[in-house]
């Protein structure tokens, strides 16, 4: 028998962060009078000591041991060799994914959420609000908030909401209050309403509401949390690809070929950061952020400043943008309906450390039930994404004749996505396209805004 | 940082299922006759190399490595110290549980389902027919059959079918065809429309009609596959009772108390019977199978001959029975919703080896919503039988001021399940028990039957 997953111990895991930061130059959040805001100004939003994080250019960053013990409530995840696709695909490329579904909310958003409601808890706060897309955030916030006792708020995109019910439920299983967006219980919500009754809503409106609803509680006891963007979110995911870079060389292997969806960039800059740095340092990679043709941010749109949430109560961040109005089009992948990128990955594909793609909806979905077929578990949409690209790839190196390795990041299953599927079963699924005029009228909104400084790293 | 998980590796995996009919004496299964059946019976429903397991009295009988290989896919299961419950209960007791619901399907169920699917696509049988309580075995049976290129029908409790829309989406992705039960493809499934038009449906009628429907298909080509209750299904769950077995020998450990939810008996006897062996030759533990008050079926029922399906095509099996033509009212453990109890499961009953206990449906929901906000995983309304009881007797070892060691079976998660916690917050569930008179009326079907005899092991 070979073995098909490569474990580590809870001994072996990853006792320190990468912080992406120390390797590579920034632009900085700017405030409303241009300037770059400083870390009080943050104060309101989010605990001084996550702000401290966002702001550090430490390479490591120690994981407390608190965060540590429950996050081995499902890790190390399995770095798993996919035979059985790779026969499927009659590839000479040998394709490995590291397993993200196996935590208690199904993705990989719980690396994250664990140690923002450890920080804020160590901070004295009692509540958080967020904002979540297809649930998969709202989900592992509410667990982790279950975890250290704290309040949770979510404010749910309607139309994710409304296509996946059972969300709700699994929030309010871990003691989260579940809302849809735009709601009557902020202005953000009550201004994108009197706009269109109807809207299916976006991220950039909920988290407008879930910022205005931390700031607004006069206890000073609420702060708000992001589940991607930021650099303290992306450097809590590294330890994704620090603990895969630990198991492939337990197996010897090393990847050529590194993939992940990208919505926000947190589940992508978990698994590609620590490669990132061996890049940087000399190593020849590929390295693949996926995005839906749907919101096709890093493949159409250009690098500027921009609002992260439609209400602009964030600062200016160097990235990506469809613009802070755009609402994108109703596609199945929730997670990846997001109209900027974190900053990091922006500023990576800038300097062309990595290569973005973009992928059709009916093809992700082919790929989904082609890996449920073969390698047995049922991706999320968001990570289907990820595997028609590890596919395009595997078949390029079967046209090439080569034996690459190709990484993949399984971000999570979908299990509470199935209504998906359904449809896409039922042929009512189409490829959602943006045509160049409607992007151009999105981009309107950040026109006259400062433009960020082309840099590059040492 | 003290370790939560105890794994083995692959290569640590049992080789060997432990088959408990080497280690008791079994009331032989009767024809129409009243006579015991060979196996040539049974071989227009299984194939012959798995009925020739299910006679065998073996004591270890050897996994494929096929079989092995597919189980890779999520075995060896973790043994979990589930820490954060015991202190939530504030009890000395040291409560361990195997977490199976890490498999692609959510449950054990697939230990089964894969070694099933194998031996058919070995016997050159191209399709399976099965039923479905609560989803997780038609889930299961789809995702093994979509690992060795068989089709699969699925007859699902037609309750289950409309309480949880998203299992027939799931066996979907993985290419199974599921519909709801009674239907109208089957003799059986008409005379239960006739009775009744308005039937929940049941496990009994269900395996009826994938029963039928296997038989009739004249190509010879199609079976039926059981979840649960046969001697070779328990004996294929057996193995995640001896990975626990290896697991504690890793931290010098073993459990005084073992715990599993009983349906059909499947995963109760995998998490058990190696530890019954280990009791039948002299150790001291106590062993619960937990069944809820709505269906109980070892703890009020008699042990008789009864047929396992409603419309008797099965031959009369030594088990404890609510009768064959009974219905279980509508609770949301559909996994438990079955008229009868393993024959091994019920003789281990009869001789005292094991000991019943059954709980009441509020009971459940609310150790399921004490599991999930601490030890993070949201279970399945099956499993959350086996932890009602494990609250139980870490309450009892508080009050007696004992360090017990606790070992219970995680059978499954509860993510396909949310729309009965969704039920339980909104205060719509209740206690369902079974009275005395329903109970002697549902079991008059049986009167006229031989008696089985009364045995004891060596």
């Amino acid at each position: 028998m070979t073995s098909r997953k490569i474990f580590l111990t809870e001994d072996e895991m990853p006792r320190q962060w990468y912080n992406i930061l120390a390797d590579i130059k920034m632009n900085p959040p700017l405030g409303p009078d241009g300037n770059p805001v400083g870390p009080d100004s943050l104060a309101p939003v989010f605990p001084m000591n996550l702000i401290e994080q966002e702001v550090s250019t430490e390479r490591w960053i120690t994981i407390p041991d608190e965060v540590l013990d429950i996050l081995t409530t499902w890790r190390p995840s399995p770095l798993v060799r996919a035979r059985n696709l790779e026969k499927a695909l009659g590839t000479p490329a040998k394709i490995y994914y590291k397993n993200e579904s196996v935590s208690p909310a199904g993705s990989h958003k719980p690396n994250t959420a664990v140690a923002q409601a450890y920080y804020n808890k160590e901070f004295g706060i009692k509540k958080l609000t967020t904002e979540t897309g297809a649930g998969q955030w709202g989900s592992a916030l509410s667990y982790a908030c279950s975890q250290f006792g704290l309040e949770c708020k979510i404010f749910m995109v309607r139309i994710s909401f409304d296509q996946k019910p059972y969300r709700k439920s699994m929030m309010g299983a871990w003691g989260g209050n579940c809302i849809p967006s735009p709601s009557d219980q902020t202005r953000a919500g009550r201004d994108a309403l009197a706009k269109d009754p109807n809207t299916p809503g976006s991220l950039g409106i909920a988290i407008s509401e879930a910022i205005e609803c931390a700031v607004t509680d006069e206890s000073g006891e609420t702060r708000y949390a992001l589940g991607s963007v930021l650099n303290h979110v992306m450097l809590h995911q590294t330890i994704i690809g620090l603990e895969a870079r630990k198991q492939f060389e337990k197996v010897g292997d090393y990847p050529d070929v590194i993939i992940g969806c990208a919505g926000g960039g947190s589940n992508f800059a978990g698994i590609a950061f620590p490669f990132v740095y061996d890049k940087i340092h000399g190593k020849d990679i590929e390295i693949y952020p996926v995005e839906p043709m749907g919101c096709p941010t890093m493949t159409k749109a250009p690098f500027v400043y921009d609002h992260g949430d439609t209400a602009k109560y964030t600062p200016l961040l160097a990235m990506h943008s469809l613009g802070h109005a755009f609402v994108p089009p109703p596609f199945h992948a929730g997670g990846l309906r997001y109209h900027g990128m974190a900053p990091t990955v922006s500023q990576l594909v800038c300097e062309g450390i990595v290569t973005p793609r973009a992928v059709s909806q009916l093809s992700t979905f082919e790929a989904g039930v082609l890996f449920a077929r073969s390698e047995g578990i049922i991706p999320a949409p968001e990570s289907n994404h990820a595997i028609a690209c590890v596919i395009e790839e595997a078949n390029k190196a079967k046209e090439e004749g080569k034996e690459k390795v190709i990484l993949f990041n399984l971000s999570g299953h979908g299990l509470l996505d199935l209504a998906g599927y359904d449809r896409f079963f039922a042929g009512e699924l189409s490829n959602i396209l943006m045509n160049d005029d409607d992007l151009k009228a999105s981009e309107a909104v950040f026109a006259d805004y400062p433009k960020p400084a082309i840099l590059k790293h040492d």
